[in-house]
């Protein structure tokens, strides 16, 4: 068991955990902490260096939260293997120091929008463009919604969320996702991590999921929290194969078909069709869609959502008003296909609405009103004309990568063509100060021959996008 | 099985699955459906009437969420036995049909805050004074905060709520309710309903949980729906009893000390201290503290939280703003002992927040700036003053009737001296137009020997709680 030598200062201003929290994540950075080791438990080392507990839980959870170390089920924390970033020589340790205090746990810090310091330009896949967010118009409403507000606004209001945003809400997927449903069937909720905790209620806990790989790191972790049997099926260039999917016995599938988190891939209506297929295929087959950023496509026309074609009710759509509108907007919304509705009716009913019928109200005008359509059509504008700097500013790598996801979504994704590996480009980057996303963060098991990474750009200037991948350039080529 | 000989209406204005909801509920009301009969399955009255499937579920759901009728597992839908008012001859059916379109379903219906028309006055525990809700302050914070908003505003945060808001709401315990945690034990969620989600992910699913009876149906349900095993402790005049307690072979217990609802009891210190002496009798074991009122009380001084007097980290301590403040304002607070922080950091901190960060912005403001206080000093008065009416206007009926829970909350409790049954007072209240609440609603089993009902006055005006009582009067002696 490796040896903590740490001195812990009571005089300094730095607190107990911070201090923790910094050795340990040095002695990772250092190399002292080698991938797969394992740490002493908070127990042995709070107990070693004399400190509560708590101190010690606080700080790893904050080393687990950035990715520095994770924890197995019944075995420890361990020293995470995936970046390759984090075994460099200290001389970066100093800025380190001035990195911004590292705020919430989990997927949440790494897409909290909190840009790392120690980066000169970080391609965050995650990140999105808030300039573009209309203060003006979002203060105006909310100012108009509270002058007319009566207590009724106040009170509590209906579970699934009020009637007339379900009615706004089903109107707008209508139309601009081909999604048929009534307003009865929408549950409103403040993100979807919480109406997939309600899912769970209504699919029940013994579901057998079946996942892409790679997929979205967060829905993997929740699935997990419910212990589900999670089942990762391999993808082609159209997305999920259906073929695995049939061998895979599962009772649910969790897809992204519009713009698949991390591959970027868009599925086209054969695969759809083979899919809605494998869910009639058996009473109680449900597809989950996730249409996180279908907002955002750039070539060709849109291309409506699975549910669209659902003719059976076998798909359970999830949309999220967070990444089309701000992340502090925490509504998103889930449509039920009639045949769940009586088990929601029955196990969730009782749960009260999660989103406040202050922020309903606003973001029904907002909708209403027209301001989401115009708020959209800026953003695909602003987001497209990055993504067509991004793709220009490519050129000169598609010799030594193959480049995807060129079609929607706020990234894209580089593969090398010969063989270096995502550790090698992501350490490359880095000691450029540029920060990008390796793909093997997003798969089951960490693959070390995995040899694509993500570029995000959603958060990025223009000046941002040329310098960072001048610097890529230089680091790669 | 009951033959339904409903007429559906095609041409008129009224949906489909309204008429069904109306049509059994009159049925039930004019008594051609009695208590515990069994409804046709939804399939076959789907297929009876012709109608798509989903219709006869929304009935349904809604007659269940108004508790005309409940879902046995397995079982299908029965017609309840609980409320004697919905058994009367259909005089009133008229009015029903005035009554406003039921919203949501289950207990969220019942507290809503919706007053239902059929009465004159709802003596209603769950409604609340919005009259003295500050909204000329919270609008001027909520413009200040959109004004000086920046986009860091509309990221996501952390996941368990901002750090100041935390620090503000663990000041504003400590010196309220001498609540002692750092604001790191914090968690900042959209309503109770949902942290219990997120402690259900902390404590695992297999827990047996001991709830008071009678007890808050909500909490029960939402247990029930994590398939906890529930175990009912009988109560006295002390609250929850320990000794029946130790038995119950529980590993969680729910309680609410400083005001049980719905029997209003204050749990005096020695029984806390029993209850914590049980809680240490062995390790995993937990209380959790719902203090949901506290913040309203009229008679002797405020009493500590029990997680005040808990030395060992085993009280999980819920609190809501939804209450004091709004039910708008969907916030929420638990605060996590030491112990159990690890396996919040392990299991949930991929749940990111499910309160918008404007929004903690302005709770933080409403507190921190006094607000809040001021508030709850003008509702404490409010409140007591409505309290003091309604003590009033109970003399008369102390003859007849026990009274208690008169020190705090937003509810008395009345309890017949001779045997009057609870059914039979809600009755004879509802042939006057008041309406009441029967005590067996909150007990596990309906039990129709229960002689006590429950007069919220929280919503009600001067004017309606004296005209209330006047006519209770007139319908109980």
């Amino acid at each position: 068991m490796y040896e903590m030598a740490i001195q812990l200062r009571t005089d300094s201003g730095c607190c107990l955990y911070e201090q923790i929290y910094e050795y340990i994540k040095k002695e990772i950075r250092d190399g002292k902490l080698l991938a797969g080791e394992k740490l002493p438990s908070t127990r042995s080392l709070a107990e070693y260096l004399q400190v509560a507990r708590s101190t010690v839980d606080y700080a790893y959870g904050q080393l687990l939260g950035e990715g520095y170390i994770e924890s197995r089920p019944c075995r420890g924390y361990f020293v995470c293997p995936i970046e390759g970033l984090f075994r460099l020589s200290a001389n970066e340790n100093s800025q380190a120091k001035a990195a911004p205090k590292p705020r919430g746990f989990g997927a949440a810090y790494v897409e909290s929008g909190i840009t790392d310091k120690r980066y000169q330009v970080d391609f965050s896949p995650y990140d999105i463009d808030m300039s573009g967010f209309p203060f003006g118009v979002w203060k105006k409403i909310t100012k108009n919604i509270l002058t007319y507000a009566n207590s009724d606004l106040f009170s509590r209001g209906e579970v699934q969320g009020d009637y007339e945003l379900r009615q706004t809400i089903g109107r707008y997927l209508h139309s601009s996702r081909g999604v048929n449903c009534r307003p009865e069937q929408i549950i409103v909720g403040a993100g979807n991590d919480y109406l997939l905790l309600l899912l769970e209620k209504i699919l029940g806990r013994h579901v057998r999921i079946a996942m892409e790989n790679p997929t979205y790191k967060r829905s993997y972790r929740i699935f997990q929290s419910f212990a589900y049997r999670i089942v990762t099926v391999d993808m082609d260039e159209s997305g999920m194969r259906a073929d695995k999917l049939w061998q895979a016995n599962a009772s649910a599938a969790y897809v992204m078909p519009s713009h698949q988190f991390p591959t970027g891939t868009v599925m086209p209506i054969g695969r759809r069709m083979e899919l809605l297929k494998w869910a009639d295929g058996e009473p109680g087959r449900y597809l989950i869609e996730d249409d996180y950023d279908s907002e955002f496509r750039y070539h060709g026309k849109p291309i409506p959502a699975l549910q669209a074609s659902d003719k059976h009710g076998r798909v359970i759509y999830m949309g999220t008003f967070s990444k089309a509108i701000a992340p502090a907007i925490r509504i998103s919304f889930m449509v039920l296909p009639e045949v769940l509705l009586e088990k929601y009716y029955r196990d969730c009913a009782f749960y009260s609405c999660t989103v406040s019928r202050i922020d309903q109200s606003i973001l029904n005008e907002f909708i209403r009103d027209g301001y989401f359509e115009r708020h959209l059509n800026k953003m695909r504008k602003l987001y497209g004309a990055k993504h067509a700097l991004l793709l220009e500013c490519l050129q000169p790598f598609k010799a030594a990568f193959t480049i995807s996801g060129e079609n929607a979504g706020l990234h894209l994704t580089l593969t090398a063509k010969k063989e270096i590996y995502e550790k090698e480009l992501v350490k490359q980057a880095y000691e450029y100060g540029i920060r990008v996303y390796g793909m093997s963060e997003y798969m089951r098991e960490v693959s070390s021959d995995s040899m694509t990474v993500l570029l995000g750009f959603g958060g990025l200037s223009d000046e941002e996008i040329k310098k960072g991948m001048e610097l890529l350039r230089k680091a790669w080529m």
